[in-house]
């Protein structure tokens, strides 16, 4: 009898993984479920579909159910929910969502590709349907739809984490007033130490962003059971017409813990290298595992779509993998992304120094402030960068860029020499790219690299 | 009696040498000798003086004399040009340009800075008002004089690298007619495999520059013994009103060779990795020295600024510590440059396939066109990656990146993974930087390596 793959989850790491399996062995049976509508879509284009800079939602779903069975090769069942596994019996419950019909299905192997959850508010109204988390397409379908019917001139935004300012920049993109809370008063907190903070602050404040360090508490709904103000802890009302919840999001890891898949530290499913987990025939990838972060050897949830779908492509190969075909292994993170906001690209890669201090690391950061281009060029502009290091050895740990151009690409530079555990005197000797358009005569990071091998008496 | 350490040349590396000696030794007495009015320009700035888009010749001078002995604890001598060094004897002879007085000193030791000369034609008329190489800041001023003061509407650039077309995109910004002689027919072929040629060709071809598979064989003097016309190999006969020089340089030996220095394959001093001559007293950095590249441990002569700067600081460390500083050394380069040709962003690491081949490497080379941010974010543009590799293990050799946005700051994320010999295989695990107005999903690096990666037979 052929062997049958069942996927779960078909955002990004689900597809990826579907695709994969079919490709390492075009025998296997393979079929991915999804209870939404959609799969394969970009999740992280959301906020630029709601600004109308990404034309029209089409645009953000790579291939349709249809175009991944035939290109793919893998069959697809979307609106179909999986109720249960039963990994040890080889069998899977699903629910035909249309029809309601529950069926029990034969799998040889499982992937676990069920993706993350946006948090929501723990108090009534948090089902209204002006309140907005920004996880699944329909939910950016739903607010645009939202804004197109209403009249919505004040959104309020829960939590000032990347999902939260790339939708205050998208809310006043439409001209809408927008309104963040956020509990540590800072936004991108979990991004940036301390010192370069006020940077983000004053960029979202120049653009009439009102951050205020409250918590909502509560709503007030109105007779349609619509949001109507917002209540926080500071016993303030906040009017508003739409509300967006960005408040993070925590791994679905419902199936996992009732098929008795065990979780790790951090919440999200515990995997090996090999993206194999405590039950030999079921594999997780994707959005709802922990990985081990290369630079400290710890395990971390880091939901990030380049990470699903590379531990995808992994749990896919070694659950379809026969003969010889080599298991694959995932090499673990150093954890590097990037928001923009507004004008400023901010960046960051490894560790923040509390971060490293809590890892056990002897850490300590330099800061540096230089110019994306020659200054002067045209158009160059100011370019922050912060390194965090080791003393004694003066390794590189972690690193963040904030500035108007060349953050992004330069914090890229430093992940190949986090993986190999470069000091950062070996980081100053590097012979990056010098020409007037595109980089100073000493690049940014040079600069930065001298002043921290200075404090570790390497300069 | 203090010591005294005399550096020769001001444009880049001499200053950069003269300046460290002095922090490493305050007590040290430095002379930095030049012929020319100017110390410390930014020679890569000219062409953006020439286009008008830098303001002034002022802003690309770092430091003034003054300043630069104000500030840097150093002597300086402009318009005195060195006629010769006698390292056994400890002794210099310098004259003073102003004054034809020629002197003799004494110094312990020397630090050779002299950097490189423009290549000129060979034939009558190298030396006409209207034929300008573009080395020196005085050149950029003459021309730009020219220009103003004349009516001039044709200008021929002989070479076809990176001065030759930076030249022609600022003529052309100048509003004049440009021609380029190019004897291959190739601009920036030294920069790209052939098969990445074409667009260079197409970006100047569309912003109206003319490029002759030609070579200049003589010029047309007019009654003033300015250039009238350009005469070809091919028999042709090209009036223009300027001539550009860009036939590239070579490193200027003369009191090196005189003094009994060696010179190496290239033609260029020869250094150890301390940047130390075969004369005890000797040390040499910059544009005048060979170094060597990582990647083949050959030799290569590669005049760029932050090459010159490095090698400056470790000459210049090793010329002046005493007791208990260690001695500095020049880890090599990977070699690394970029030029801007109109909207495209051309950048260059490490080896071509030609040369990958020549060194005796087994090499391929895979070539992917992606994008720069994701495709429907607003401004996203193409990128075209090459990858040169090594067969059998993977390893990359080199890379050349042609786009109008991310390609310098691309091609720097190579030069770590060049310096510690990575394998393709390794890049593709890389875990770079995903958000939409930055990057894609899949960056264009990890698309080139996996394609890579599937040609070694480890995708």
């Amino acid at each position: 009898m052929r062997q049958r793959i069942a996927v779960i989850g078909g955002v990004a790491s689900g597809p990826a993984a579907a695709a994969q399996a079919k490709r390492v062995d075009p025998e296997v049976g393979v079929v991915l479920f999804e209870q939404g509508p959609d799969i394969s879509y970009g999740a992280c284009e959301m906020p630029y579909y709601v600004a109308d800079q990404i034309p029209s939602d089409d645009t953000l779903v790579m291939l349709t159910p249809e175009r991944f069975e035939q290109t793919r090769k893998a069959e697809v069942r979307v609106r179909h929910r999986v109720l249960g596994i039963h990994p040890k019996r080889c069998r899977l419950d699903v629910k035909d969502i249309a029809t309601g019909r529950i069926t029990e299905e034969r799998f040889d192997k499982f992937i676990l590709a069920t993706g993350a959850r946006a948090r929501l508010p723990e108090f009534e109204g948090a089902e209204a349907p002006n309140v907005f988390p920004m996880r699944q397409l329909d939910d950016a379908r739903r607010l645009k739809e939202y804004l197109g019917a209403h009249r919505v001139q004040h959104a309020v935004v829960l939590g000032g984490g990347y999902i939260g300012v790339e939708m205050a920049e998208a809310l006043r993109a439409r001209g809408l007033r927008v309104t963040i809370l956020e509990r540590s008063g800072n936004l991108l907190h979990a991004y940036l130490d301390d010192d370069l903070l006020p940077l983000v602050q004053d960029v979202a404040h120049r653009h009439g962003v009102v951050v205020r360090r409250e918590q909502a508490v509560g709503f007030v709904l109105d007779g349609e059971g619509a949001v109507k103000a917002v209540r926080t802890d500071k016993g303030e009302m906040i009017g508003c017409q739409v509300v967006i919840a960005a408040m993070g999001t925590r791994p679905d890891t419902e199936l996992a813990e009732a098929a008795g898949i065990t979780l790790g530290t951090t919440g999200a499913v515990a995997v090996d290298a090999r993206m194999r987990t405590n039950l030999p025939n079921v594999w997780a990838c994707g959005d709802c595992i922990e990985v081990e972060r290369v630079i400290d050897r710890r395990k971390v949830y880091l939901p990030l779509a380049p990470v699903a779908f590379r531990t995808a492509r992994v749990a896919a190969t070694n659950a379809a993998r026969r003969g010889r075909v080599a298991p694959a292994r995932f090499p673990g993170v150093v954890g590097a992304s990037a928001v923009k906001v507004f004008e400023l690209e901010v960046a960051t890669v490894g560790l923040r120094l509390d971060e490293a201090r809590a890892a056990g690391f002897d850490a300590f950061a330099t800061q540096i402030k230089h110019w994306s281009r020659v200054p002067i060029y045209p158009g160059a502009k100011p370019l922050h960068v912060r390194l965090v290091v080791e003393r004694g050895k003066g390794r590189l740990l972690g690193a963040q860029l904030v500035g108007e151009e060349g953050a992004a690409l330069r914090a890229d530079v430093l992940v190949p020499c986090l993986r190999d555990r470069w000091a950062v005197a070996q980081i100053k000797d590097l012979d990056l790219i010098y020409t007037p358009p595109f980089a100073p005569a000493l690049d940014p990071l040079i600069v930065a690299a001298n002043e921290a091998a200075k404090r570790v008496g390497r300069g």
